[in-house]
């Protein structure tokens, strides 16, 4: 490094209240992943400015030396690796409160005697706002800086990502049945426009959006009117579709075709609409998928604990389709962290095609950065370019089981969510040293511990 | 708790040397899991006298008073889980030099282009001692705290095991190639002899054994020479086998017959006898290795990034086999974590029969405790109860993504190596507050990071 900065400049230790945006950071020193292909750069340096990344670059560079001596923090990122933050396309965030409440059982099962059941009792504002922040702490812990979120009481979790720090694309639930906060279906999508008026434009994190359960719980006319209101409003429409075998006979039996024909042919498939799941397609739902260029999410895990089956996500890809990655929500993964979610995500592509060369540990890291950013339209992110938002993640890599360290392949097979150190969302820095400042965690931990206690058989 | 432990006891801060094994720990105030299929107990206690679990309960019993109060060191686990440690039945540990160096490549060109290559220059005792130690480190930190090991130069890593504090199988190589140790295989068995004379008896944490490479790298009298001495001399017998569809091939061609069944033919089926891999098994094998009551080991994460395929592990458990857990060398997985290593297993089993019921949590939690101490041979290890041997993981559960609990099952779908607290081997700290005791490890990952600047590509 430069002598001025560790002869001039003395890192200030953080205290009091969370620095505001305005704020500009510097982190020097450290290994930097500027994209998921790119080499890895020894020795570098980033410099925020309000949301933003204002420059980068190497030792070897000259830094820009006002600007850099301004900076409100800095941090000293000796044997660190700073990397985009991970964006986590599916999450049902709410469901932290499930985790692990009934696991190993069969679909059916599961579904009617546990989830829906706990669903309909005890799912509500303070229950939906707690559970999503417990899951934005778990998921900034873990790396994670922007999550799609899709669940019922979809005002409460964007509230909860704005107080945690968290970028996120709330996506409000569209379901004909009876649902949390929308008792009758009839009255669906006037919630949804509601909701849309409160959240557009009112928070540069928040995009609101638009999520139809899927095409077996919501009729062809509710599916239409829901991708309308996303098409006028301009926001993302998400859904549900092709995730186990049995969907694909609750659809093939009534109307004689596939779950993604079907979307077809209600004129649902378009660049704004991203399909979760997908697992269970023919070579015709591919095509149609391709032509209409609209995205898919994987969730690998929640695919695997539910024993949906295995997505052709490496043949999508050969195929032009955008393919992103997410957790699901965590009753059926049991878990946030996007590092897991890669690893498996590339190691059971190669389980699929029984080639170990599918689905690259670099494909996975450009899934959950740059797919991931450009499928949720969340604009400038998921790589470290001056310009992009400042959503940045810094590994500590001095660690047994990151040593050696070859190249970036080793953030998907061996790093973990809890190598992160410190994370910077929209320039500000809501975690230092494992340690969260944007909310009270501890806070968050005893009152879902306290709903929890209201569901059989939580031990703490 | 009773108030005479928090009133009269005050915890010990640990300095200096670490503390030796004739030294008696309790660990009070925190969850226990005895036994992957018990209940968990809330409020627990456990109080270890030399090597070996002393005395356990909850806080309605009374505790040993006046042992308790002779206890060298006193945890506090409040918020924490205590539970046996976790037995890692197959590595090479030794590997972890190349880990990360060459991913997402066809297996003849990994084998061929890179590893071989890596390990015909760069293996020697030097590396196998440093590099064996880093994943004795990766591993504890992770929980593990017996691993069964199979390399080249086994004495050093025998010794890297002694050092580190860990437990171990240390299992010489036999390959009828020349070998980083034994240049002329002629000279196999005679290094093999030289090693278990060194070893048995030695050390009580270190089981020496014989590790034959495999029905296409050994002949039949090689593999049949091995396994004589191995009865002879009473210890483990470990074969990788069946772990491809190109060694199927490799193995019908010339004999006419599986790898299973070419082994049961020379006679090396019993139960002393430990398969590694066994991916690509048909009816019959599945039915001798039940009959010879042989056991199996899987390394589910390996089988998926080297595109091996998916053993039929909850069909070999329903048979009557022993199935135990491994990760293999952190070249082809990349991590020695078993906490993701069950998880994957669990997950992954139910991908193959589509049955979400299948391996469930708790059975994994049971291969990668009771099984694997069972399979290696570990008498009284694998489970919290009173004679069994102090290997002992406490984790901390005050952490949002293993928030709430409900039982056991989080260990394995929401749990990473990461949240292991504290260790205890063989009676002895090994590890607190996530610090390595035993040794130095900045000074182990400074040693491998020297030889892996030898090696094209390495970052540090």
């Amino acid at each position: 490094m430069p002598l001025f900065l560790t002869s001039t400049l003395s890192p200030i230790t953080l205290a009091g209240p969370p620095v505001t945006m305005t704020d500009s950071i510097l982190i020097h020193n450290c290994t930097l992943l500027t994209t998921p292909d790119a080499p890895l750069i020894a020795d570098g340096w980033l410099l925020t400015r309000g949301d933003t990344i204002a420059a980068i670059g190497s030792a070897a560079d000259t830094m820009p030396l006002p600007e850099t001596t301004r900076a409100t923090i800095i941090i000293d990122g000796q044997g660190k690796l700073l990397a985009p933050g991970l964006i986590n396309a599916h999450n049902h965030c709410a469901m932290t409160l499930f985790r692990g409440m009934a696991d190993d059982l069969e679909l059916a099962t599961w579904l009617t005697e546990h989830i829906f059941p706990a669903e309909a009792t005890h799912v509500n504002t303070e229950m939906v706002y707690h559970c999503s922040k417990l899951a934005a702490a778990e998921m900034i812990l873990s790396g994670t800086t922007s999550v799609a979120d899709g669940y019922f009481f979809e005002g409460e979790a964007a509230q909860a990502f704005v107080d945690s720090g968290m970028r996120a694309v709330a996506a409000h639930g569209v379901i004909d049945f009876s649902a949390p906060g929308v008792p009758d279906p009839a009255g669906n999508l006037e919630a949804v426009a509601t909701f849309l008026d409160r959240w557009q434009g009112r928070n540069p994190r928040i995009t609101p959006a638009i999520f139809a359960h899927s095409p077996y719980t919501c009729f062809a006319q509710t599916l239409q009117g829901a991708k309308q209101m996303a098409t006028e409003r301009q926001v993302p429409f998400f859904i549900h579709v092709a995730e186990s075998s049995q969907e694909l006979e609750m659809i093939r039996k009534p109307l004689g075709t596939s779950p993604i024909r079907h979307l077809a042919a209600l004129g649902l498939l378009d660049p704004q609409t991203i399909c979760i799941h997908c697992v269970w397609l023919d070579d015709e739902d591919l095509s149609l998928l391709a032509k209409h260029q609209a995205a898919v999410v994987i969730c690998p895990q929640s695919h695997l604990k539910l024993a949906s089956g295995l997505a052709q996500a490496s043949a999508m890809i050969e195929r032009g389709i955008r393919v992103g990655l997410g957790t699901d929500g965590c009753a059926s993964n049991n878990s946030l962290d996007m590092f897991r979610e890669m690893d498996i995500f590339s190691k059971t592509q190669k389980l699929r095609t029984l080639e170990p060369t599918s689905l690259s540990a670099r494909e996975a890291l450009r899934c959950a950065t740059l797919t991931n950013a450009e499928i949720l339209g969340l604009e400038k992110t998921g790589q470290l370019i001056p310009g992009y938002t400042a959503d940045l993640i810094l590994l500590d890599m001095h660690q047994p089981h990151l040593t050696p360290c070859y190249n970036q392949d080793l953030l998907v097979y061996s790093a973990r969510g809890a190598d992160v150190q410190s994370v910077i969302i929209d320039g500000r820095l809501v975690m230092r040293d494992k340690k969260i400042l944007s909310f009270d965690v501890d806070d968050t931990m005893r009152e879902v511990r306290r709903l929890a206690e209201q569901l059989p058989g939580a031990l703490h």
